[in-house]
């Protein structure tokens, strides 16, 4: 039995809570001191074994200006491919979502991110990554943003922040 | 700012790997004693709040009769919704996604599983359950797998038992 | 066969990392909002049920005064037991160890902690308390600490800060 | 400050529910296909750096015959320290311990091991190694074991296999 073609899948990193690390030494949740991303490490728990990693940045999104929207923005229209996933900060999430459907046509951006990083176990991180990775090869173009189970278009991708959610 | 109307989704329970917890007496994976499945504790990780949950069985799918491949189908029919996600063994996913094929019109069933038991920790569980939630909600009608941060129609799907991958 | 005459183990409460949580509202790493101890879970996880816990305090170690210390030795002499374990931050637990040293006779007592909280897994806190509980149990009368699978006199009982370990 | 002398701790691996690993392939718990043991990763995460550890068998316990049990003492008696810590099955844990018994003198030799494998998170194994290595350099000379933070004697040294616990 042939399979059906799949689509090629790039993974942007650009930081946020799902890629931080417990730092003892300072007793924070902060990015590994040598710049690492764990994102490969969720795919790896997940068995997903195809999309193309690419690091950005390795920010909190907290702290994004212009600078960094277009580094992301770039890397969006620089991919050859056509499904991309960004993980991001949730804090301005839907800052980055809308800053991209003002510039990126054709393609399928979903971005996600968690609010527990994965490093610390029980993280929402890899069922939201999971989520995104499929809702990148599934949804039409445009900008989304995939949290909770739910995908939801750029123009309503806000975090409600006393909840801690996307979809309410 | 309004969200968009999301499709209700129903996770069907059958048990497999991804519902089987380790049992210090016997020394095993197996299901818990008391029948419970592991799949809202899936949920609570994503913070994946909307998914209605039933339970249908408890069983390695290797042990699968058609009297169980009818309570799934039963259980699709009668559903109210037509976004369906099946929990189920990865030994005969894709002897129940066509079964399925054959019995069911107009809803969007998508099953998915784990290699390694979600209570174990580091499992793929929760990334294979966060893909399928969303492909659940975005897919037209139809019945699929999602494994290996990928989507497979019924036709295709099947384990590569040697590799452990539904994807190659 | 009869077991030996076991001795009778306090666990007094007083907080630091390994009793911390993460918050993803203010994604740090706090004391859990309702008071609540993490002691308790990391005794079922290792499947020791015999201590009592006594919560005395959930502060971080840097921030104790005479005040908390007092509360700390005071609890020691009223405890009924003679094997005692204090769960404490590692930031000042050599000053701890030496206050109850000029305060406590005839008692066995033996603080631990952790560099990663227990609530974020692959933390140090089991491999610690546990060490701690067999301390507490086996030492005669003094004040100890237990870190780095190894026992240090009040006196010697200080963290290399850059290190990370109290054993070098 | 000059820390206090250290005695030198010796680890024999034996094998045991704390070594094995969850194999996906067979759907089981056992030992690492590749032979390797799970112990360097427990005293990493409990941040202890000093045991020498030494891989004698990675086996059942309930499998041990004479030829096994024979290595173990051979290797507690070859060993150049004095303290060793023993990990292995639950299973005839209190077998070799009265085995060492009548062979071993002048060594602290303390058993340990797990009812859940450490590489299934959530293990008691952390806590039970945590506490093995302190006893064995707090213990007289003698044969013991370690298990729910309790220290028994060789002759007491016994599952209560209902229970899964050593301490009733």
């Amino acid at each position: 039995m042939t399979l059906p073609d799949f689509p090629d899948v790039r993974i942007l990193v650009t930081g946020g809570t799902i890629d931080k690390v417990h730092d003892p030494r300072i007793e924070a949740i902060v990015f590994a001191r040598d710049g690492a991303t764990q994102i490969p490490d969720i795919l790896a728990m997940g068995r997903c074994h195809h999309p193309v990693i690419q690091k950005v940045l390795l920010k909190d999104s907290l702290e994004f200006d212009d600078a960094d929207r277009t580094a992301i923005s770039d890397a969006v229209l620089a991919a050859p491919e056509t499904a991309l996933v960004i993980t991001h900060g949730t804090g301005t999430m839907g800052e980055t979502a809308r800053w991209l459907a003002d510039r990126v046509q054709g393609k399928t951006v979903v971005l996600t991110g968690a609010m527990r990083p994965h490093s610390l176990s029980a993280s929402d991180g890899s069922f939201n990554l999971g989520g995104a990775v499929v809702a990148a090869q599934t949804l039409p173009p445009g900008i989304y943003g995939v949290m909770n189970g739910r995908v939801l278009p750029a123009a309503h991708l806000d975090k409600n922040v006393a909840a801690g959610r996307f979809d309410i």
